[in-house]
């Protein structure tokens, strides 16, 4: 605490008013200080000799100054623990305004809404050795103001990552690292509304997105999704149109190859873009591969992928891979949205990819989360042979459709939750509620590892419990 | 590498088209993998047998492939250093793009251009021993998806450090953490854009802030500044107007106290706000404080600040400090534009900030910014003795008015440059620049420490050999 206090002066806004004398002046800033909270009750006062050094006054004037306020109750002198700052009677300061609603509020039971990774992965230990490494090499110019595409080094790295793993053809003068996918599809939003007026979502889908772009002043339309993934025929003069061709969000179907054509076709012919969203592309637990569909067409596909279901949300870390022709526009974006990212993250993730230790780390969730599938896919077919999971070969979600009425979902939720069991219904996702069939989404990577069987047991007895269930 | 290899078949996005048979389908897959460049030349392979039970097909099969595509000059085998892939022929697959300007070019001299802290300050120490403690004591919730306005422990120790060293009156409900000044003034724009069409900006500024504020739809004013800062009486029916009350940007005045009431008076007669940009308030050389516009009026007045100066610029963190009835407003733009900070940043700064490291390294900073202030002085007076330096109370930078017609300022930057000495224009920052004096700004934080002596005699040298200096 001493060297902290040693730096008192500097670092208290001290309002001295020096017209009434240097103890007047002093006695006042410090009782206003203290009544305004700007000194907190319990908080430890520099010397009188410390603090009259660093205003450059006499020592005995501060100690008259801590005498007086002692007098009046605003610090306390006590032997060997020196002069703190008195317990203040009243309410606090400032006005009261409640604490600002947290983006997903945490549930107090077996949480499978689905969106998360298992966050007890997240790798600690070799995230720390990186940051080390990176604060160690990493020269003082770097600390300075970056490139807004994000700092070379981790795009070189990308480009390589998503070249090998997900097929994805691209330079690392093509990519953005920008702060997620919220942030990706703001920076997008943005550079299309310059070229057009109207952006196409799936249906369903989660609803924040077309909510994003909406109010970005974009129109919004929304397109039917099948078996085979997106309905490419209802398209029209959108200028791009957002997909999940993975393992589409929340369904989990696959964009079928003769989709994948037909989308590409589309684009081409109107002059649009499609927006591959590959929120999971890494998690894929049958040996056929779902490659990018960039690969098919670099020049019609913007690509984008984020760390947050492979690492974790809160790095708040993603990337954009644009076709040639719409880099500039992006470019120009960037002039009033510079990079958002800490520089020692990037060179940090910069540096788990090329020491391989992004690929070591998907490699235990993978086997993990391919586990946890499984024990679900078993519980279903055991315990509901009137259910059916669906979209299971990839990601960490599935899909519960259960026999029942469609507007049976809300007392059914309700059911759930009793029972100390949340879950997305399927409904939420759909355009139009009315349209779900009776489903749940059932995020298997959320709960930890330590609950994740009980959880489901939670799940599937509840679900047998529930009214209109078999 | 060993262990990189062993996932290589999860990690590798080969698309094998069994339909060739399996020995074919890999074979192609491989020699398009190293065609399309995923596949690198120099990457060592994984051995025969950690492919073969990776993709549960027969060694042999590999290794068939493997001698085809070695004869065939995709692969290299070698004795003890495994296969490889082979150097290729011909142009890189992507297409050429040049690298994103960077947001800085830097200069190959001495660099005086203002906006830069020293670099060479950056406290990698402790923020390595912060992120350990961070790392080791942060609990797995955490690294979901967090608040939208900023961690809580950040926001909480934000609000103590602001109330302390600059006299901010907040609580941390009503401070919104985000990734730097730009960013602010982008929610900020969102937020005003809702309840009016105009905004002021001072006049001379950084010109990419009224740039960013019509970027984002509104009509810009421009303000003019005088030795008492704002000219407060020019203001009219604007939503807000952006001032640096502490230490103008770019002229280095304060606002005086009576402007600050004018100012204050103005917001509450017409219902708008002032938005002070505190963007180096931490450093003031002289004894006499000059506390945030903010304490006096937490109601009128939103309060800007970042660790761009006091720390690095690449660390992306800054904060508002808004009025309660603004609150609402700002968290509704942030629905769309959730947190873009790394919660192990977030958490390290609030760290370095609870532990009193901040503070010290504030210390140091101001101890070695004062020398260099102090120097540049000296060699002003000693060498232009026609020339007036303004500005030096605070910050990181000065204003160096020189005799001479408004109209050479090109002449005079091209002949610094050519003498290897880059600052800017004074006239750069002005609306109108022939509204400008002569004159230079000049960064004297900006050089690392060895090389600021020199920096500064260049600087004057070049002065005085200029074209129509006396």
């Amino acid at each position: 605490m001493s060297e902290q206090w040693a730096s008192f002066s500097l670092d208290l806004h001290l309002a001295i008013d020096r017209r009434q004398g240097l103890r007047g002046g002093l006695e006042r800033a410090l009782r206003e200080a203290v009544q305004r909270g700007q000194l907190s009750p319990g908080t430890r006062m520099p010397s009188s000799r410390a603090l009259a050094q660093e205003l450059g006054i006499a020592r005995g004037t501060v100690s008259q100054v801590y005498e007086q306020l002692a007098a009046e109750g605003y610090l306390l002198a006590r032997p060997r623990s020196g002069v703190r700052v008195a317990p203040q009677p009243g309410p606090a300061s400032g006005p009261v305004l409640p604490p600002a609603p947290s983006f997903r509020a945490p549930f107090d039971g077996h949480d499978l809404r689905p969106g998360l990774p298992d966050l007890s992965l997240f790798p600690r230990g070799p995230w720390l050795a990186a940051t080390r490494q990176v604060l160690q090499s990493t020269p003082h110019a770097a600390f300075g103001y970056g490139d807004p595409t994000g700092h070379a080094d981790l795009r070189t790295a990308l480009a390589d990552y998503l070249g090998r793993a997900r097929g994805v053809l691209t330079t690392p003068e093509h990519i953005i690292v920008c702060a997620g996918y919220n942030h990706a599809l703001q920076i997008l939003c943005q550079a299309l509304s310059r070229v057009g007026s109207t952006i196409a979502f799936e249906d369903p889908a989660l609803p924040d997105y077309p909510a994003l772009a909406a109010n970005a002043g974009l129109r919004v339309t929304r397109i039917p999704v099948d078996r085979d993934g997106l309905v490419v025929g209802e398209l029209g003069d959108e200028v791009a149109a957002v997909t999940t061709p993975s393992h589409q969000f929340p369904l989990g179907v696959t964009l079928s190859p003769r989709r994948r054509i037909e989308l590409l076709d589309w684009a081409r012919r109107t002059g649009s873009v499609v927006l591959e969203d590959d929120y999971d592309g890494e998690f894929r637990y049958d040996r056929q591969p779902v490659g990018a569909l960039q690969a098919l067409a670099p020049d019609l596909v913007v690509y984008t992928g984020t760390v947050s279901k492979t690492i974790a949300p809160a790095l708040r870390i993603g990337w954009i891979v644009a076709p040639t022709h719409l880099v500039p526009a992006l470019r120009d974006v960037l002039r009033f949205d510079e990079t958002h990212l800490n520089v020692i993250e990037q060179l940090v993730l910069a540096s788990l990819i090329r020491g391989g230790e992004l690929d070591r780390h998907l490699r235990r969730c993978r086997s993990r989360y391919r586990h946890r599938r499984d024990h679900l896919g078993r519980a279903v077919a055991t315990h509901l042979p009137g259910a059916r999971l669906s979209g299971i070969a990839a990601g960490l979600h599935a899909v519960l459709t259960l026999p029942g009425p469609a507007g049976a979902e809300p007392d059914l939720l309700a059911h759930l939750t009793a029972h100390g069991v949340a879950v997305d219904g399927l409904s939420t996702f759909h355009h139009d509620p009315r349209a779900s069939p009776l489903g749940l989404v059932v995020g298997y990577a959320t709960p930890p590892q330590h609950s994740y069987d009980s959880a489901v047991t939670a799940l599937t007895e509840a679900i047998r419990t529930a009214p209109h269930q078999p």
